[in-house]
C-alpha cells in the first residue's frame, strides 16, 4: 500500500522494501545494495533481514551490474591495498578449489622471479578442499599473520608475499559468508562472484587469473556452472577496470599426485626443480604464463610459457620461493632438505585389487580421505595436521597390475587411517579399456570474449 | 559433501539443510517442518536461519502436504481449545480482509440466534484494512480481553463471544508474522494460509467459513490469486477434519456504506434490525447461510438464508448482540441508542464535480483516507479513534447530480480531514455510462470442489 508517512518519500532506502524488489525479481540500484552491505557490516541491518534477502538472491539472481555493485560494496566495506608505490603490474592468480590444488605456491615465486608483483592473500581448506595457509604453514615457521605492512616489505624485497585474510580486508565478506553458511545461500554463483572478487580485488591488483575448478573434486561440478561462474567473474572484475581471464581446469582427479599439506609443498618444490607431475607442472606453466601476459610482462600467452620454463630452469623461481619463505619466518632449508618437513609416524600402501586400466579415481572421495586423515578441516574451528596425506601412484589412464599400489597414506592415527583407507578403496575404478583423455584446461574465458 | 561425522547420520535434523531442500524446490517432510516451528517457538533455530526458509517458501512455494504441516505445527505451537462441552456445532467466519468489512460484528449474534456456538477470535486494523477488534472496542466499555474461562463463559450464556489473540494462541504465528513483517515475506498463499488457518483453527471449531476478499481494496488483487488462496485454505481445513468453504467477495469497493469504527458498529445495528445498505446485508445473509449450513442446523444454503432473515426479522439477532455486549462489559443500550456511540465532533461533505454516474470507487484509497483520519493504523503501536470515519452516500452504480455529496468526512483534526479529503475527492470516478455490475459474490469454493 501507498504510504502517507512513508519516510521513502524523503528518499530514504528502506531495508524491506529491498528484500522485497529482488523478491520480485526487479534490479537493485547501487545505492540499494551499498544501503544493505553498509547496514549490514556496521550493525544497522538485523541478520534476519540479510538472510532473507541472500535468499532472494539465490533464487532470483543477480543481473550483471547487480554484481558489480555488491562486489564493489564489499570490497570497499573494508581496506583497499594502494600499491602503486610498486612499478611493475600486480597480479594474482585465485583457484575456486580443489584436491591437491597447490599451484599458489608454485605460482606466487614464479611470477615474481619474472619481475611482476603478486599480492596473495589466500584462504584455508574447508571440507574436501585445501588452502593454500594450511600448505604454507607446513613450513616450520613459516607466517602467514603478517601485517599489511610486514606484507609490504615482503613484497618490496622479493616481488611476492603471502598471507590470510586480515580484519581490515572485506569485513562485509567476513559477515556474510558466516550467515551465508548457515542460511543455505552458499551455493549462489553471483553471491561467490561476489565473495571472491571483493576479497581478491582488495589486494590492489591490476590483473587476476581465475582458475575454476570443474569435475567430481570441485565446487562447481558441471562445464556449465563453471563456465557461467567463470564468466560472471571475468565480466564483474572488467566491470571494475581489471584484466581478467578465466582457466575453466579439471578436478575429475586430484591435482598432481599429493594430498596433504607438508607432501604438497614437497611436490611444490619439485615443480619449482623443473620435475613434479605433469598435470601439475602443465597448470602452472599455463597460469603462469596469463599471468605474465596480463601482467604485460610478455606480448602473449605462448612467449609467457617459454618464460616461466625458463624462470625454472635458470633456478630464479625456486631461489625466489627460499627467499620468501625465510622473509615470512620460515626455514627455507626445507627447499633444499625436504626431510625437514613434518613427516607422518607412519605410511600404508593401498594395492590395486585387479590388473587394468585406472578408469576414475572418485575426487571428492580422496579429499574427504585426507580430511578424515587430518590433513583438513570438517569445520572451521578444527585444526589440521601438516604431515598426514596421501600419495597417489596411479592416476587416471595409467595401467595398473593386481597387487601394485595405487597409493600410500600417509598417517598419525590407526583409527583414521583405517577409515580413510576404507574411502580410497572404493575411490578408484579399474577398468580393462583407457578411459577418453581429458584435457587438463578445459576452456579458457578471456576478457574479449564476455 | 558426504560428511564422516555428520550427526544427521543419527536421524537428526539439520535446519541449513531443511532451508536447502526447500530452497532447491523440495517437499519437506512434517518433521522437517515440525523441527523448524517448534525450534524457532522456542528460541532454539535462529531468527535469520527462519527468514531465509520463509522466503526459500515464498518464491519456491510449499506442496498441500506441507502447508497442512505448517499449519499443524503453527496450531499446536499453543493451545487448541476443546469446546466439546457444547453439543452444537461450532463454527466461524474468517475475512482476508477489507474496507469497511464488517460482517462479524453480525454473524456472531446471528448464527449465535440460530442455535450454533461461534467461538470468534479477531484481529485489529492494519494498513487500509479495518479490524474487528477495533470496531467492537468502538462500543464503550466493551472487552475484548477476555480469558479464555470468560470467552467461555459468555458463550455457554450467548452462544457467541468475540475476543482478540491471546498469548496462548498460536504462539508460532505471531513470532513468524512479526518476522515475515520485516522480511518481505507477507505476501505468500502458503504462509498467509498457514497463519490464518492455525489461528483459527486454535478456536476449536467444526467448521468455517472463508470470506476471501478480492479488488483494489483487498489484499488479493486479483480473481485467481484470491481463487488460489481461498482453494489452499479450503484443502489445508479439509486435511485437518473441518467443513470449510470459501467466498470471494467483492471489494473492488467498500462494504457497505460506513467506514470507521463506531460509524460501522451503527451501520451493523441497521442490519441486525432489518435494514442496512443492501450489499452488506446481502452477504451477511449469505455467510450466515454457510455457518448454518456447514454447523448442521440446515439442510441447504437456501434454508440457511431464510434462518438468517427469520431471525433477524424477529429480533433474536438483535437481542443476541445486546446479550452478547453486556456479558462483554459493553454498554448495550447503544443497539436501541447509537447517540452513546463515539461521534466525531466535525463533519464535512465531498460533492461531485460533475453530474453522472459512479463509475468506480479506489477502495485502498478509501481505506487510507479512514487511518489517516485516524480510524485505522499505519502501523502496529499507533491508536485508533472509534468516532472518525466517513460515510459514503454514493456506490459504484449510482448516479449523482453536480453539487450532490458522494460522502461525509467525520472528522476530529483539520489537517487530516484536509488530507482525507483530497485523497476521497480522487478516488471517485463518475462517467457518463453505468458501469457494467460486478456480482458481491463472485464465485464459491466448497469444500467438494478441491
Amino acid at each position: 500500500m501507498s504510504d502517507p508517512a512513508d519516510p521513502a518519500a524523503a528518499g530514504a532506502i528502506r531495508t524491506a522494501d529491498v528484500i522485497r524488489r529482488k523478491r520480485d525479481g526487479q534490479e537493485l540500484s547501487r545505492a540499494e545494495i551499498a544501503h544493505l552491505v553498509d547496514g549490514y557490516t556496521r550493525g544497522q541491518i538485523p541478520d534476519y533481514q540479510v538472510s532473507a534477502w541472500l535468499m532472494a538472491a539465490l533464487l532470483r539472481g543477480l543481473t550483471r551490474a547487480e554484481t558489480a555493485a555488491l562486489t564493489d560494496a564489499m570490497l570497499h566495506s573494508g581496506q583497499v591495498l594502494d600499491l602503486s608505490e610498486f612499478p611493475a603490474a600486480k597480479v594474482d592468480k585465485h583457484s575456486t578449489g580443489g584436491v591437491g590444488d597447490k599451484t599458489s605456491l608454485v605460482l606466487a615465486p614464479l611470477v615474481a622471479a619474472g619481475g611482476l608483483v603478486v599480492p596473495m592473500i589466500s584462504g584455508r581448506g574447508l571440507g574436501h578442499t585445501g588452502g593454500t595457509l594450511d600448505k604454507l604453514e607446513a613450513i616450520p615457521g613459516f607466517r602467514v599473520d603478517l601485517s599489511i605492512a610486514r606484507f609490504r616489505e615482503v613484497m618490496r624485497a622479493c616481488g611476492c608475499a603471502m598471507i590470510g585474510q586480515t580484519a581490515e580486508i572485506a569485513p562485509a565478506d567476513r559477515k556474510l559468508y558466516a550467515l551465508r553458511d548457515v542460511t543455505g545461500t552458499v551455493e549462489s554463483p553471483f553471491l561467490i562472484c561476489a565473495s571472491i572478487m571483493s576479497k581478491k580485488l582488495a589486494e590492489g591488483i591490476d590483473a587476476l587469473v581465475l582458475d575454476v575448478k570443474v569435475g567430481s573434486g570441485a565446487f562447481m561440478k558441471t562445464d556449465d556452472d563453471a563456465a557461467f561462474l567463470a564468466q560472471l567473474m571475468v565480466e564483474t572484475g572488467r566491470r571494475m577496470g581489471k584484466k581478467m581471464v578465466a582457466l575453466i581446469t579439471d578436478m575429475s582427479q586430484p591435482l598432481g599426485l599429493c594430498v596433504g599439506n607438508a607432501l604438497e609443498v614437497d611436490e611444490c618444490i619439485g615443480v619449482l626443480r623443473g620435475g613434479g607431475p605433469a598435470d601439475l607442472r602443465d597448470l602452472c606453466l599455463e597460469l603462469a604464463a596469463w599471468m605474465f601476459q596480463l601482467g604485460g610482462r610478455v606480448a602473449s600467452v605462448d612467449e609467457g610459457r617459454q618464460l616461466a620454463s625458463q624462470l625454472i630452469r635458470s633456478g630464479q623461481a625456486l631461489d625466489r620461493f627460499r627467499q620468501m619463505i625465510e622473509l615470512q619466518g620460515g626455514d627455507a632449508k626445507i627447499v633444499d632438505d625436504p626431510s625437514r618437513l613434518p613427516r607422518a609416524k607412519h605410511t600404508l600402501a593401498i594395492s590395486a585389487p585387479k590388473t587394468g586400466c585406472v578408469s576414475s579415481i572418485e575426487c571428492e572421495a580422496v579429499g574427504i580421505a585426507s580430511v578424515v586423515l587430518g590433513a583438513g578441516r570438517e569445520r572451521k574451528e578444527d585444526s589440521v595436521d601438516p604431515a598426514v596425506g596421501l600419495v597417489l601412484h596411479k592416476k587416471v589412464g595409467d595401467r595398473v597390475s593386481a597387487g601394485q599400489p595405487l597409493c600410500t597414506l600417509h598417517y598419525n592415527s590407526n583409527a583414521r587411517a583405517e577409515h580413510a583407507k576404507r574411502l580410497l578403496e572404493d575411490s578408484f575404478r579399474i577398468a580393462e579399456q583407457s578411459p577418453r583423455a581429458v584435457s587438463l584446461v578445459r576452456r579458457i574465458i578471456s576478457e574479449s570474449a564476455s
